[in-house]
């Protein structure tokens, strides 16, 4: 899969793609990375970027040309899609970082201290995604958690020591707790059903805190699960429980 | 504020810190980023910070030592607050961020690949808190994310010209559409409103604008805005645009 970032802070993607799995994905080229700086492209002479906004108002905004034609120059395979990182988005989830693990290219447009003007989403046909509620300074931190998200879910980059399966928000609950050595740490101890070896009760166990948990922290999550499609193993545990 | 942040990859954290608001904000002495690896700390002879699961399964835990006394380390401030980030934290938002840039002091805690030892969320008092419903590799991202949001709301960090008034999620609404030179760009216009000069009514088309935004693209934010303590000049514009 490949990546092009269109940022005025490209070196702010290429240091932070430096490292653990990104820095892997890309060495066995899974991935590659690949960053476009609209400054590059400018055709105004003091290399601008930005002026101010017509109607009036505090801030500058981000030009057209530069980042239209900083986009034009990226190759698009076939199976591309664009993003805009923006707060005015739909909002990036689990489902998003599935749907575009199946693209070939992610082209994603990083605004930086300001807004956009509005025709740059136009002309570039992209999708808003936004990262969640608040506003950021830019948009690279934001897409380096969309990239970080999707690239963990390609083929080859975690390994099997490293599943993805019982990730939290994998099949829309939260994670159980999980405990590690040593059995007691400051008076705090690892639950007894742990230690027991019984890998059935262990199951039930770790599925039954999935619900605890995702019901006290989550309930909008816990209410979309009820009513999504549950196996046998689940209507048991959650009846026996009363949770339904 | 003081930022301390717990991470088995600080260079992620110190690189990213060193480009545009948040290195002057460290530079005007506003804020100051100090990071802790909890490697540093393992009493382990190999430098380990893991181990397998109790009970079974894939994946290795981050472990109680190392972390607990990484964070013991940190000299806390009277007004601190602990965050760890976790996809089963409470979501991130702008009122989160308004309250956190509140503090002397925010210590955030990043796991990386695995999941934690369960008390180590315990012991450190921390706040989980989760930065989207999706699954990340690390804390880093996320962390940064965080930083960024709180970092432009303290005093002094963005001048008169990068007002944040007019942000989206500012006053729970999307931005309007902005727009900066030229007039036209390949064959998109400017609005002629924003051309006219007439400050109240620029003023109500961008009001107007937001509603229709919103409640097209965020309709759960439209139904909150609508439930608040609404202005005149809101109420009036609602209302003859048929809102409410």
């Amino acid at each position: 899969m490949r990546f092009d970032v269109v940022t005025l802070f490209p070196e702010v993607i290429t240091q932070s793609c430096n490292f653990s799995i990104i820095k892997r994905a890309i060495s066995e080229k899974i991935i590659s990375i690949n960053t476009i700086n609209p400054r590059d492209y400018t055709i105004d002479k003091h290399k601008k970027v930005d002026d101010t906004p017509y109607g009036g108002g505090a801030g500058m905004l981000l030009q057209c040309q530069p980042f239209v034609d900083a986009i034009k120059t990226i190759e698009k395979t076939q199976n591309s899609q664009t993003i805009i990182m923006s707060p005015q988005g739909e909002t990036f989830s689990q489902n998003m970082a599935k749907e575009f693990s199946k693209k070939e290219q992610l082209i994603i447009i990083c605004g930086h201290y300001e807004g956009f003007d509005e025709r740059i989403k136009r002309l570039s046909g992209a999708k808003e995604v936004s990262i969640g509620d608040f506003v950021m300074t830019g948009g690279e931190f934001p897409a380096l958690c969309v990239m970080d998200s999707i690239i963990r879910l390609l083929d080859g980059v975690l390994g099997d020591s490293e599943s993805k399966e019982y990730d939290s928000h994998y099949d829309g609950l939260l994670e159980h707790p999980h405990y590690t050595k040593p059995r007691e740490y400051e008076g705090e101890t690892v639950p007894d059903i742990l230690l027991s070896g019984n890998h059935e009760k262990i199951k039930e166990w770790r599925r039954l805190q999935q619900f605890i948990v995702t019901k006290q922290k989550r309930p909008d999550l816990f209410e979309k699960f009820l009513q999504s499609d549950l196996s046998d193993f689940d209507k048991k545990l959650l009846k026996q429980n009363n949770f339904i």
